[in-house]
């Protein structure tokens, strides 16, 4: 599967990145000139997606790096300096440190030697790429595993963006959909709008389009419609992170998804690299589910609000997960415990 | 229970109405001079919702045949011709063609008896208003079935608007919070936003704010997660339409919220009026549902839509019907049985 267009990439001296704010009315694509224009992107949300964000990051960090160096001010205390102030872009996003950190290590381990600076910004240059191509094949790998499930000519549901648009190759959940597609086994999807933000609608419907996949948008509450028609032969989600016993946290209404998707006989599955399962995390009450600001539901002034970000869907509901480790099946605690080695 | 509001009224020799396009940012009521003007305003969905619409259209016909009188003009033909504009304002609108065959009974009784235009214009008046009266009693019938199955201090989930902005009196779900909020019971209420039109966001949680009952909106997504969470006493809906087994067809989005009701044991209400259950229909496969506009959803523009106005929810999902014919347990169809005598 190649795509047709590219949430982020090189460019001459600089990196390029898709405006997702604009989707999916305009396909626009922004040069980043410098780290600053990095940093307004990701908190703006033009780079978004946990793994994608993290990719994203250590991209600006290498080009920030071979900036100084042709100024001749790379130092420990420079890489240090644009570490910090990338990671409080989005401060909960869990990829986006663990990508700044890791090119911490790579400069320090330059600095150390006492490489010259040409050196140590080729060194995070190629650790960047790194990241980024270990991303792709993670996508990549849970996609070939979960194509597997899909049958031949199946309508499958989504929620939410577990795509292209969120990671630096072909996405989670929507991987399972872009190998199956790429070997012509005739798959269509159905995808939620999943307000509030509506990334179904607009995120998932358009990198699906745009890849040449069959794709409707419904609302959320037509989902149990759906599922009660017989048209779908599956359902398929990202996760956000998955318990020791495979409790699966999500966006919201994913839960439900599971419940309905369980009462119509339709197999639910979760797709996510390894990396998003916590094995400190005993069980899905021990995941925090975030909740959002009011404004983003647009309510009546004297009318209170609750939004939830996420929500739990109990390992009973699921499946299988679809992870780069391999498909886990139930019971999913004791593959999961397995697949932990 | 009061109404702090008004959705529609007569006022000097025309009619007021509650403009709801406006609602929830601006509370504006609007005289309408003349028939053109109530067909303008039923069109554009200023007055909405079935069973106010068929009050609404009786009002006009009866304001509509006074003006004719003053101007000497109020004629057999002039009054069927304005019931046919009136039709033709929502063609579908069920309660608005049974409220303008009523007027259009006593008009030709009144011409039979060739009786004088101040005295057909008065007893068209005087339909009207019982026509209104009528809805009212309705509500308040359901209003007070309804209140007897809420817990004292509970928490009550509905989904989309059947409340008093959508009928002549105090709504039908909403009735029944209402009459138990009157009673001094404590009751507050998760509303479901509703897309793609929004009415619960819009609509139910202003006018429930509005009449001091505490209401809190909630994504569509986030219903599971609410009634996962243990907060919810009860769930209670309107109805579009009743089959004579117990199906029920309502805005979509219901079908799932009884589904997670009953999952998490609890019950799950239908409050309608009697004059919606429809004996004709076997059950719910009997019942077509509208698909609407793709437009409502904003969708990316490559992506295919599947936007149902309605879902069905099966029978056995209903822990009661509440009409004004009383609350109607399982078996359903024994009930309905019953009841329809």
């Amino acid at each position: 599967m190649t795509l047709s267009f590219h949430p982020i990439d090189w460019s001459d001296g600089g990196l390029t990145i898709l405006d997702q704010t604009l989707l999916p009315g305009e396909e626009r694509y922004v040069e980043l000139a410098d780290l600053a224009a990095m940093i307004e992107a990701i908190r703006s949300l033009r780079v978004r997606g946990a793994p994608l964000i993290g990719v994203a990051a250590a991209m600006a960090l290498a080009r920030d790096a071979e900036a100084a160096a042709r100024d001749g001010v790379l130092t420990p205390e420079r890489v240090r300096d644009s570490a910090e102030r990338l990671n409080a872009s989005r401060p909960t996003a869990v990829n986006l440190g663990w990508a700044v950190t890791r090119m911490l290590a790579v400069a320090d381990q330059q600095f150390a030697r006492a490489a010259d600076a040409r050196t140590v910004a080729r060194a995070l240059r190629e650790e960047a790429q790194a990241i980024w191509s270990e991303d792709e094949a993670m996508c990549r790998s849970i996609g070939e595993h979960g194509a597997e499930l899909l049958p031949d000519g199946s309508t499958v549901m989504t929620h939410c963006n577990a795509g292209a648009l969120a990671t630096g190759g072909i996405g989670t959940a929507l991987a399972a959909i872009y190998v199956a597609h790429e070997q012509g086994r005739g798959i269509a999807v159905l995808s939620t709008e999943t307000r509030p933000l509506r990334q179904g609608a607009r995120l998932t419907a358009w990198e699906l389009a745009r890849s040449g996949v069959s794709v409707t948008t419904l609302a959320d509450s037509a989902a149990g419609a759906a599922l009660a028609s017989g048209r779908i032969q599956a359902v398929i989600t990202g996760a956000d992170r998955i318990a020791r016993n495979g409790d699966v946290a999500n966006k919201v209404g994913t839960y439900q998804l599971a419940v309905l998707a369980q009462r119509h006989g339709v197999p639910f599955y979760v797709a996510a690299p390894w990396s998003t399962v916590d094995l400190a995390a005993a069980d899905g009450s021990a995941i925090p589910i975030e909740e959002r600001a009011a404004g983003e539901l647009d309510p009546a002034p004297e009318a209170a609000v609750w939004n939830p970000a996420f929500d739990v869907t109990p390992a009973e509901l699921v499946t299988a997960l679809v992870t780069d480790r391999g498909v886990i099946r139930p019971p999913l605690a004791a593959g999961i415990a397995a697949a932990a080695g």
